[in-house]
């Protein structure tokens, strides 16, 4: 099989999209909206920078409901910077991957995709009110797939119920941060 | 194309996409409550057995919406057996085959399919209230593709408005099965 | 790769699909209501030719939502010709090429696409109110793929605001005409 078709098909059917995800709201993940960045509502003058937000921005579950096809402006955008994402996972895990999804750079409109995050990281926390531990650090990149999993370092293996997102930037827009997807691998604790 | 390739690919196309399907809701198929089961209503105790559904439980008419991205949880659940779908076809026709589709084992949280339908038996009437004609009695293979299409025995040739699904067990799940996906394929009568 | 394959491949993913489109709901595209055809409420007698529409007929939105996995009767539908789509596009572009899909044949309940549109037009202007530009003639086919691409000949290099397709007849269906997506490709404006 060719490269190019290789490519197509892993954006039909990336490989973590035949892992389970312990992120998804069918499946009982919930969002802790507390501990979660405020919705970023755009006035006039985010239509100068890309896209133009549907009337009723989105809320942060759009993040969190599995979607594979995803289409430019359906996501969830935060203002500045970190911004997070708190998840009750469906089940406790060992976290050993986490996935980060966003529309490649050929269908935006303008080519490029200044509003993905850049550098992240990833806490767990067993309780709701716990410190958290830190995970994992990685980047998004822009000219990779548009869904990307990320290993996390082997000397975690304790187990979770909780798991934060922590977008540091993003890559040049100015505005705001545009979350697609995020998925939260790993084993169930036994 | 490798074994692994062809299996993938049967995964996003699975050859009944491309068959009409007379149980589909937005053709007008049409469930039939009144001879449909109960939806199941979990409580906290159901936490334990793997999926934690959503809030509000979705109702039967998921099943007919000819979905073909399954979501963990995003299905129909209902308790003890049999468990029974009714449906009124958009079409009068002849049943040929008809499609059970269920998330397959890799991205179950549980990497099981428990709470798949196992044997189950379809029937066929021409109205409401007639009485039923046995079509076939098939078997969901729990390690088998995730949307499996089955062929009628060729002697019933009649034609029919109605057909129900009738589901006598399932892969172990105690409390609850989940139905995800049924079609109904054939030849509309002329 | 077998032509077999290719074909499907190319249903599953059209290359369009790779593409940004500027009629896209979610990335700020919008419909213009009152230049756009009534919908179409079906009645009993429209049972008797083909798909019986869903209770509550779907809006024109529908068709500017990008979705790439059409099913039967997951369309807009309107009566008598020609048909009007009229809509505002996410950002001023030069229109290079517009895309329209359909479901297959083989998906059909009746294996005929009756209901497609057949001849269209395509015509572009800056503001609301402005008179229309022809962009280009062309022919929905209803025996190629799913969805189709047509490149505008090249002399319009205007670009516009608004963009509204004319659909001049069908494949035969008598009481409406259906359509699943229309999407819009060019360059924005810089």
């Amino acid at each position: 099989m060719k490269k190019e078709m290789k490519k197509k098909f892993n954006y039909l059917l990336p490989p973590a999209d035949l892992w389970p995800n312990f992120a998804l709201e069918s499946q009982g993940a919930k969002l802790v909206p507390q501990m979660t960045s405020a919705t970023f509502h755009n006035n006039r003058t985010c239509r100068l920078f890309g896209i133009y937000f549907q009337q009723q921005p989105l809320g942060p579950n759009v993040v969190i409901q599995g979607r594979n096809h995803l289409s430019p402006g359906q996501c969830w955008a935060f203002a500045g910077f970190p911004g997070r994402l708190s998840i009750k996972l469906s089940h406790r895990i060992t976290v050993t991957h986490v996935s980060l999804g966003h529309i490649p750079k050929s269908i935006s409109p303008t080519f490029t995709v200044s509003s993905a995050p850049k550098e992240f990281s990833v806490y767990g926390k067993k309780h709701l009110h716990d410190q958290e531990s830190l995970l994992g650090t990685f980047q998004y990149e822009e000219d990779d797939d548009s869904l990307q999993t990320f290993k996390l370092p082997e000397e975690n293996m304790d187990s979770f119920n909780h798991v934060s997102l922590k977008v540091k930037n993003n890559w040049g827009q100015l505005d705001y941060t545009c979350l697609y997807n995020f998925r939260v691998h790993g084993v169930v604790e036994t």
